[in-house]
């Protein structure tokens, strides 16, 4: 198989573990299952401070970034300044169309949306925006843990993005391969539920069926 | 109170998800409930490259590091290079001495291990390497998710960290707090197991008791 690329985009303040999350899973499956290379893509190569202030560095710029199979978009607030974003949409507009697949965490699912891709498309963001996303026109939002419509993969919120991924592995390479990284990555959680923050109104769905 | 400071190890070639996922859960601590001031430190301030190609940088170096109540140490195959580093071992030393608490990651309980901090304690690690930190003197390994001895508290590999993290903002500040962040991370995993890695021998007794 030649070499699959996995771009992961940043941009300012972007959520931390929204992008790492599915990186470390996909970074496990270049390393252990021949997986996709893995890089990160932003306007320009170079720092990044993220959301909660984690410094970063951007490989490569839009002009420079090889062509993907597939690109993955993170949330956090600043999400909401990237949809708003013309070059940075042109760039996710154009990847989209030649890309196997694209896939959003959090309110990186906002980035989707004002760049067309969740036109007619079952989606879904963090408990926070889901509102804000049903108030957009064509999008019929779950509240899921991660939703797939067709190459169009959304997560609910930070943390879901690790889920979406090992989903996503096991769609693309089957079963035996997402196993293969759930074990080197050791991502079998604890289940634990503390507290009752999660019985809020505001909690999606998935949550509130939780036990 | 005080405002509590929260510093996060770096060193070349960590692994990524092994300190970003803590990070994540501590930061959202700091910001939704006004837990600890959180930043990374290593040898110098500046650049790191991680195990599987993440480029961050470091806040500080040893020396301009402030007063930390709690260390985390993340781990990484090279982990096990930095636990023969006798200056990281000597700033780790120091502040554990002076922190509240100290909690590794993955092999990051080698480079505790090293520093002397798990002799006669309960203590855990990445599957891979539960037989070498077995094969230390003094340590009783466990094949938990995390595990806690008194002010000292280690997960299991890499994705674990999450898990550790709420356990220990739950024991530091309550469930209520642990609720709160688990709920702005959206850390409620779907729990789904992928194939069959994790029915292999050496896999850890808390992953062989799942379903």
């Amino acid at each position: 198989m030649a070499a699959r690329r996995f771009g992961f985009l940043m941009f300012p303040a972007f959520e931390e573990l929204d992008l790492i999350g599915p990186w470390e899973m996909a970074t496990m499956w270049a390393t252990y299952a021949d997986g996709p290379q893995c890089l990160t893509v932003a306007a320009t190569a170079g720092p990044i401070r993220c959301a909660k202030g984690l410094s970063v560095s951007a490989d490569v710029g839009f002009a420079d970034c090889p062509a993907l199979d597939y690109l993955l978009i993170p949330g956090g607030f600043s999400a909401f300044d990237a949809a708003q974003d013309p070059e940075l949409l042109r760039f996710v507009r154009a990847r989209a169309a030649t890309a196997r697949a694209v896939l959003s965490v959090c309110t990186g699912a906002f980035v989707l949306a004002a760049a067309g891709l969740l036109q007619g498309r079952k989606a879904t963001t963090h408990w926070k925006a889901l509102d804000r996303l049903a108030a957009l026109d064509g999008i019929a939002v779950q509240q899921e843990r991660w939703v797939r419509d067709g190459a169009v993969w959304t997560s609910a919120g930070v943390s879901a993005g690790i889920d979406l991924l090992l989903a996503f592995i096991a769609a693309e390479d089957g079963a035996a391969v997402a196993s293969t990284v759930q074990f080197n990555a050791e991502y079998y959680p604890d289940g634990r539920t503390y507290g009752d923050a999660h019985r809020a109104p505001q909690a999606p769905a998935y949550v509130r069926r939780l036990p």
